[in-house]
């Protein structure tokens, strides 16, 4: 009898302890975004998401520690919500490339890219986020191509596609910086259509 | 007399104001490309230049003056050496789309990339930075389009062709991001030669 209550106190506990914890990581992109780097503490995160600094510090011990840990849950949470969407689109055929394409972009035209952004820029003034954004940004990197692979159902054995779906992600990132300074959406539009032109002929 | 010898007194001291502008110029675009916007100021460019604080806020009144134009002269600087470099290449053929290619996105993985970089992210956060920044980059997005069109022999009147020669330096910009993280050569080398063989069948 005393297992089973001390199980079932346990339960709301740590779901308490995970609302928390999604709280701080998604005030923590936002904080990004809007701020930089240089503004983003994890005491402004604290207070954002409306939860003690004390708390805040148990799960993220470093400032390090909440920023990467923020931008590697968003961006899991992006790719699951692409994956869920992918299975809504046309099987194959022109207008699958074209809605894959507009599919990646998407991934780069959001607060979570202008937060990955602000810890990219930041890594190159500072020593410590260095080595966690690398690692990060690779195993984010590897498995959004492969995502990318899949969506566009391209056949990496032939030569020069591998290259193709790598170029449709930095094409996609470069799209994704052009929309930092102003809505760049129209432009980006007729882009998508043509790369998907492009990608019907390749692929 | 007094008029030629005033006129060849001033021609010296025009030639050493020039001199020290350029000085802050070049001293500008290093300091922003390594220790980004938030620690780029007037007074630590003086400093590296060698110029006296007063004779810098002479030339550049405030900190949006002096790193837009820096920013500003050393892609005017960059489109010419490109141009100059672009006379040497093959007239046509093969070759040179992929030589072509290679210079553009050149342009992007360099300090002065890194440079304008960090002043595209400080807009997010810099409300008196936005306006100055987006009219210059609207100015050398324009220039370096065009130069992209004449460099790879692009028909624009042809469907297509100027939303390819945009999608080519939206992916120059995001392979230059991709290198701010870690050098990024051999799969970027890969993806120009791939990107020349789509240019060859597009173009």
């Amino acid at each position: 009898m005393s297992t089973a209550t001390s199980a079932s106190a346990r339960a709301p506990k740590q779901d308490r302890s995970r609302a928390t914890r999604q709280r701080l990581l998604e005030a923590a992109v936002d904080c990004l975004a809007e701020v930089g780097w240089s503004g983003s503490t994890v005491a402004v995160v604290a207070e954002r998401a409306g939860v003690s600094r004390g708390a805040a510090q148990h799960h993220f011990p470093t400032r390090e520690d909440l920023f990467t840990a923020a931008v590697e849950h968003v961006s899991v949470q992006r790719r699951a919500e692409l994956d869920a969407r992918a299975a809504a689109l046309p099987a194959s055929g022109r207008g699958r490339h074209e809605a894959v394409v507009r599919m990646l972009v998407g991934l780069y035209t959001s607060p979570l890219f202008r937060a990955a952004l602000q810890l990219w820029v930041a890594v190159s003034t500072d020593d410590q986020l260095r080595p966690r954004v690398l690692e990060l940004e690779s195993r984010i990197g590897r498995e959004t191509h492969r995502t990318a692979v899949t969506l566009l159902g391209a056949d990496e054995s032939r030569p020069g596609v591998r290259e193709t779906v790598q170029a449709t992600l930095d094409m996609a990132r470069g799209l994704g910086l052009a929309d930092v300074l102003s809505d760049d959406s129209e432009r980006r539009e007729r882009i998508v259509r043509q790369w998907a032109r492009i990608l019907d002929a390749q692929l």
